[in-house]
């Protein structure tokens, strides 16, 4: 996507070789504009699977997938609490990611009541890493028998392989802007697309 | 809002006299359209303000937040976090805000590049019961040199005191559902508006 990808490179920030910032548009401020660009961009991408649910992580991934639920028609929109808030009375689904940035795991949790086998569902996220996000949030679609398409993500940064794992585990994945490195504090996007 | 109260009166559940559930549609799943007629609300709510930057605090105000900034002409929307990133290089405004239904108190930051003096700032959050996150955000702008006009809450509980809190600080404060009572686990609306 030109648009984000001309962004990144007059907005983000390197922070060492692995962490590339863009909360100035994407995870702090949010630019509503662009985001609103990209959830149509993911309607396009994931058009005709038949997608009748939005799941996504929290934070930062909530505006960008609100946005894609609404560019597909207004569709439902779920996302992984971080932490069992204490109304959470009902059953629920979970599984742990790990977070390479924080260096910690945390158990994400969907109530059984948001998630069932009658949906199709579409993750959406801000990055893919490694895959950890996606990957947990795909083990609780399986726990809810539920079908999970694919992963439409903002930035990808395809040397840590969290592309090619996932679509080991089947699902198709989409990425607005991949990052082939930041060696050296330069972004360099794959140019093999 | 008579949509909003109607559909909390549907899906709406009380937990003990002082906490509604409603995930089915505002904190857990989406209810992207219904969230959509809330941000065209605020819009018109706080119109003619002059409102140029809207602010909330993860991660139920997001989704909100986004369809407010949206209605309002695609204005930047910053959410404040509740614990500071890795990433965060940056300095940072923050404000102590005690959560009671969690019972602990968290720092919530906002990045000094994203708050300034020529922002006209409007707070937006899903629920208003004592008014902490309210008076935290608005401390936040305080420091920033921001001007804060006011805040839209989804839900307001008038009962906890919160609104008049943040009115007598000189804030508009406009809620689009005020719960007088959920004792006994019937929700009654203020009638008196």
């Amino acid at each position: 996507m030109k648009l984000l990808e001309d962004r990144i490179l007059k907005d983000g920030r390197c922070l060492g070789k692995d962490i590339l910032k863009v909360d100035s548009f994407l995870n702090h401020q949010i630019d509503v504009a662009l985001v609103d660009a990209m959830g149509q961009e993911f309607a396009r991408l994931f058009e005709g699977l038949g997608v009748n649910k939005i799941l996504t992580i929290e934070t930062s991934g909530i505006p960008i997938a609100y946005a894609a639920a609404r560019a597909m028609g207004n569709l439902p929109l779920v996302f992984a609490k971080k932490t069992t808030p204490s109304t959470m009375v009902d059953g629920m689904y979970s599984a742990p990611v790990k977070s390479f940035t924080k260096g910690t795991v945390s158990n994400v949790i969907v109530s059984t009541r948001y998630l069932g086998p009658d949906d199709v569902v579409l993750l959406i996220d801000d990055f893919l890493a490694h895959g950890e996000a996606a990957s947990g949030l795909a083990e609780i679609c399986r726990q809810a028998g539920a079908k999970c398409v694919g992963l439409g993500a903002v930035i990808e940064k395809k040397y840590q392989g969290g592309a090619e794992k996932l679509r080991k585990l089947g699902l198709r994945v989409e990425s607005l802007a991949v990052i082939a490195s930041l060696e050296g504090g330069k972004i360099e996007f794959d140019k093999t697309l």
